[in-house]
């Protein structure tokens, strides 16, 4: 089962460097990872995506708290999960394709991001599922390029991961 | 300097840990890392953004195609960057500062994803100088957490860093 965890960490050289080691002498398999600063410049959020049964989790956050560069961890619940993920995609695309693909754009809330007379790029922004299927719908126009961020998430309703303790 | 520089892995575990172990060992300044999975399962792809000269990047590059794991290294010109990033962000708002903050998604093209009567939960993809003013704006309203994801970026135009070669 996939679980999301998000942690707090000081901003320090390293540290990615060090959960990530973590995760790999554990055998756990990583699905998701992505890394991003928060409002105070200091800190930034990791937020991991990785399967293995409900009791690994808790072992996960106990091996993180241990790390002195980390502030605070949660296991965000499935039903409480806020989950998206960018992609931007270079497509092969000719003035017949280009429309198709645009409808296609229209209908998933995809962006245009650049176009030349033989290739057309995408940005979209969605749960991970979306993002599937929108790789699937154009795939048959040819994919030349897919750069993704991995997943980002945040708890619904009022609850915080602050280090502040802010609610 | 920033330069923005793309790669791409096999789907190793421990190969993240490698890559920003090499940065961290030779005090190379990671800006921004983000890592998500290519249309092909086995490869991803990894955005790093470093702070440095022209010459330690030319360095980097060095450093990075010596690990088996990197299939291919690009640092993509400034000039030909399409560079997107994503945010999640949950906000203070009652129902008056709702209607102000709303006004401000419009304009930004960001997305509500949550409401609760003392928050709101925004979603924007944007240049990431772009998400900065968005933070700037709304930080008056009280920011509770922010998720960002790093940056990824794709070079303009028809040119690929496809493994398989596709141009």
């Amino acid at each position: 089962m996939k679980h999301t965890i998000s942690v707090l960490v000081e901003n320090h050289a390293g540290v990615l460097s060090r959960i990530s080691g973590l995760f790999t002498r554990r055998g756990f398999n990583i699905d998701s990872l992505a890394v991003g600063v928060t409002d105070d410049p200091d800190i930034s959020r990791i937020t991991i995506i990785v399967t293995c049964d409900e009791h690994m989790t808790e072992q996960v956050e106990k091996q993180l708290n241990k790390l002195i560069e980390v502030l605070k961890v949660k296991t965000i619940p499935d039903e409480e999960l806020i989950a998206r993920e960018l992609m931007i995609v270079k497509l092969s695309a000719d003035a017949a394709a280009r429309r198709d693909i645009l409808t296609v754009a229209e209908v998933m809330e995809a962006k245009i991001l650049d176009i030349t007379p033989t290739t057309l790029t995408l940005q979209l922004a969605d749960v991970p599922q979306q993002l599937e299927r929108f790789v699937q719908l154009v795939e048959p126009y040819g994919i030349l390029e897919i750069a993704r961020t991995g997943t980002i998430a945040l708890q619904k309703g009022s609850d915080t991961l602050s280090f502040r303790g802010k609610v």
